[in-house]
């Protein structure tokens, strides 16, 4: 891929030109400052498919009025621990940080908060929202429900989203658990990079439009569908699927949001369900507060030896051992805040072509 | 498997051993029934290796005093809607669905409940709680740690257990919709069942005691470990190993019971790790008041939908199209209730066993 790396771009650099563009449709500049600080995040820590590259999408989702500018977000229902959140079809960027505020504030309240929101829009990458419930020493959970993509195990149709899970646990001295998985086989990105490569996939990753097993990655866009965690029965497809499903029906039915084959699309290019069985689609949030359960120190000491042991795994031949969930992305971060953040040149072709409509300057070098 | 059936016994005859035999160690009899009705539960649901197939595993640890009959369960610390349970290292067949009681009365004050237990044991199968959430109207959900048999993604060594989680979402005509999955691979049972055949497994299952993949199951009792769910880096094994992680941070760390390798064995013939890190295992369980989120019976009318739309999918070759998560278990318990459930020979020997050392009458036909 870094053949195709255009620039490096500072992170603050980015997050203005975001900042901008989202304000330029009438967001406010605090929910857009929000916002881009959503999408760098990730960019920041390598979700590439989350960043800035998808820019462009908001861009025309906004322009073309299909996502509220200006929302009045407000909790339609609540008890002490809990709330649904009606996102008034704003941006998913600026609807996930809030509803998630929720959660935290009646996790400090009450020693959980658990927020379900329907009427939302794509919340850019779950793992931002248990990154901000560290910041406030609570464990944090996200998930989202999304476009339908991945077949049920057994099916031979696009049923659920990918349907992300988010979990961070804090340290002492260690950095974080930071746990954040879609649940299906593969991110649909690889497939993508598969496609644009003409190189074939491994088997268990996707089906062809008939239900059958597929090397070939321009099956799914030939009417396939990804398959889910455990791809087949032998190795355990029925569990994610399950999981997948557990997603479905926490951000879909438990919201009164649109779920499995129903959820909106994304993207403007993607189909349109025909029918409509809720408002948009739907997160989950979670936070917890650890004094609840144990000192609070002591669990994050406990987090330090949990990771320390974990590292001395004993290796599996050709590798470095185990990683700990999260390192990867930390470390990426730590990089491209110093580096910048690279972007590959359809990406800053899209910003520029932003730039040029919004008249919000963009310099590519 | 079926040339092997015994006999088959009505739920209600292996209950009242399972209660007589739990009571002859001086287990109460209310305690001493609700542990036998998690058993037999399990068996009713064909979750075969979660049933009496275990008592004689429990009769050896209460036999040896390693397990406490009458455990004063309590609250060691607690908010609203959290709380850590001490389960004074009692069977966890009945610290489980008394902590889960208390979870659940925390859902109908608060919205929300979630309780973390250390200092408990093996708790039957994870699907059990869930169950008990739904006879109230709630959403529930149980995790537990366990044992070592799986080795996190690139590791050659067990680190963490089979990690189970179960979540349960209610119905209005439909049955429920029951989740409930380990985060390994594979259940331990299948490599069971491929050494007794002397055959061999998919790849993908186990690695063998250097941490090479292997399809000979005589490599996981010769040193090797399970592979967490999505097996191999490609297919996303990080993400099976991520889940394993969450649950036992969730019920280990938090609860300050032991994590990890350090979680002691359920059976007496397992090696007890040198080193203890907490008390007993862990377990975690939530419940969810979903009038907090939405009303009950549109909740309810919404997860029927669901269910229809779900098996209508379109059907994968060679299949009659997915499942909903729960159906076979429920298929097996309406069977099993009124024909009664199939023991193999090797079990009903050691239920006789039993009978024999407590003279709790057992007959076999």
């Amino acid at each position: 891929m870094d053949d195709q790396v255009f620039h490096k771009f500072p992170a603050v650099y980015l997050r203005d030109f975001a900042t901008a563009v989202f304000m330029h449709f009438g967001v406010g500049a605090a929910d857009a400052a929000l916002a881009a600080d959503v999408l760098i995040k990730s960019d920041l820590r390598a979700i590439d498919s989350h960043g800035v590259a998808r820019l462009h999408t908001y861009f025309e989702m906004l322009e073309l009025g299909r996502i509220n500018p200006k929302p009045n977000i407000k909790i339609v229902r609540e008890k002490a621990s809990v709330a649904t959140v009606d996102g008034d079809n704003g941006l998913g960027l600026v609807v996930g940080p809030k509803a998630n505020g929720i959660a935290m504030d009646k996790a400090e309240r009450h020693g959980s908060g658990w927020i379900s929101v329907c009427n939302t829009n794509h919340f850019g990458f779950a793992g931002y929202y248990p990154l901000q419930a560290l910041e406030r020493d609570l464990i944090g959970w996200a998930m989202t429900n999304s476009t339908k993509l991945v077949a049920p195990l057994w099916g031979a149709e696009r049923m659920l989203g990918t349907n992300p899970i988010a979990i961070a646990f804090p340290g002492y001295k260690e950095p974080p658990v930071v746990i954040d998985m879609a649940t299906s086989a593969v991110a649909y990105g690889k497939i993508e990079i598969a496609l644009r490569k003409n190189q074939s996939i491994p088997s268990g990753w996707i089906i062809d439009k008939e239900g059958r097993d597929t090397t070939d990655p321009r099956d799914m866009i030939g009417g396939g569908a990804q398959l889910p965690l455990g791809s087949n029965r032998e190795m355990g497809g029925h569990k994610g699927y399950g999981l997948a499903s557990m997603v479905d029906i926490l951000c879909g039915v438990l919201s009164g949001a649109n779920w499995g084959p129903f959820a909106p699309p994304f993207a403007l290019r993607q189909e349109i369900p025909a029918r409509s069985v809720g408002k948009g689609i739907g997160h989950f949030f979670g936070a917890i507060e650890i004094d609840g359960f144990i000192d609070k120190d002591e669990f994050k000491k406990q987090i330090d030896e949990w990771i320390q042991v974990f590292r001395k795994t004993k290796p599996a031949p050709g590798t470095n051992g185990p990683l700990i969930p999260g390192d990867p992305e930390r470390e990426a971060e730590a990089i491209r805040s110093k580096e910048g953040i690279p972007l590959l040149k359809p990406v800053v072709d899209d910003l520029l072509d932003i730039s040029g409509k919004t008249g919000i300057p963009f310099k590519a070098e």
